[in-house]
């Protein structure tokens, strides 16, 4: 497929939505269905959907809708979930093991390789078949198996260390729960911040709002 | 403050992010900032967050900049963290022990009463000084304590049945990790979805990109 050279991030963001609704009606038995139908399911206008999926050089025919297995594995192409990143996590705390835990992240296109912790206790536990291993081997590990991206579940305070010497290590893409400023502090990184606070301070918003 | 009756959502998902980084400014002892000190540190331009605060009713003062301190409290203000709606958490698994242990819910206009889980284990244990319920209790809970909003860290197969439960019960808003679509199912419910992977997927199509 022709693939757009400018796909702008905001059609981009909305692509793992798509995904996520084409997953479901897969699962539901559907096999084809038009924009008008999926744009209902999503909340979106028709035309939008048109318009996003034009971008990537058009899956539909018109006035035949689109085949849900095929958008949803072009989809996950454009993605790039063919292609597992080696991955490692930081901070096994509640927040690392709920994402070790919940993730499917070769579904999502990262391979996970270690789990590391400076608390001796959970240090030779697994989690989902993932070792935690001692922040002392971070080097030899990342080193050995080409780690590319890494999951911040730690600290603030610890954060911005770890950074430094990840992206020494090779490490070019962090997912970040912590709300150190990665992109600031290093700007050819790249970066997915996660601030929950930012979601849950919306959600009373629009309590308040109603009120 | 003169506050604009047509804030677009757009501008509101904004104003968490002004909140933090206004918070980290006052933390750091700094007093005042002009927006395009503000801009350099939030990645905006400076009309941007001009135009944003100016929905407001405008805070700064030209070639002054704007009063951190100040800036924060109206922001927090329009947010709505001075009202707390009073909220329970469903499921205490890792994702429901990571978000009740870390969320600073106070600062964010939520108060949270209590949490539900169906594990025997977990029931009469606390998160943070909040208790874990059995479900059986949640009617009497959320009746006696005026329950206005859930967190929902519960699988997918039961939220359905749940949600159903807890809008009869009063519940109009949800700050949803589970994947079930209430707001598709429910058109009037307030809904804040956390869709975690999509943030993962959006992390892999960039690291794709660059490789």
């Amino acid at each position: 497929m022709a693939k757009d050279e400018h796909i702008s991030m905001s059609v981009v963001r909305r692509l793992p939505r798509y995904y996520r609704f084409l997953y479901d009606l897969k699962e539901n038995g559907i096999v084809r269905i038009s924009s008008r139908e999926l744009s209902q399911r999503m909340g979106l206008t028709a035309s939008q959907i048109r318009q996003d999926l034009n971008c990537f050089g058009g899956f539909g025919q018109q006035g035949y809708g689109y085949i849900v297995e095929q958008l949803y594995t072009e989809i996950g192409h454009i993605l790039g979930v063919d292609v597992l990143t080696p991955t490692i996590l930081l901070g096994a705390g509640n927040m690392g093991h709920a994402v070790a835990n919940h993730m499917d992240f070769e579904q999502r296109g990262i391979r996970l390789i270690s789990i590391f912790d400076n608390n001796p206790a959970l240090i030779g536990q697994k989690i989902q078949d993932v070792e935690i291993n001692p922040i002392e081997k971070l080097d030899e590990i990342c080193t050995e198996n080409k780690i590319e991206a890494a999951i911040l579940c730690i600290p603030n305070e610890v954060a911005s260390q770890v950074v430094e010497r990840l992206i020494k290590l090779g490490v070019r893409g962090f997912w970040n729960f912590s709300h150190y400023d990665i992109s600031y502090n290093h700007p050819g990184v790249l970066v997915e911040n996660v601030h929950l606070g930012d979601s849950l301070m919306t959600l009373s918003y629009k309590l308040n709002e109603n009120r």
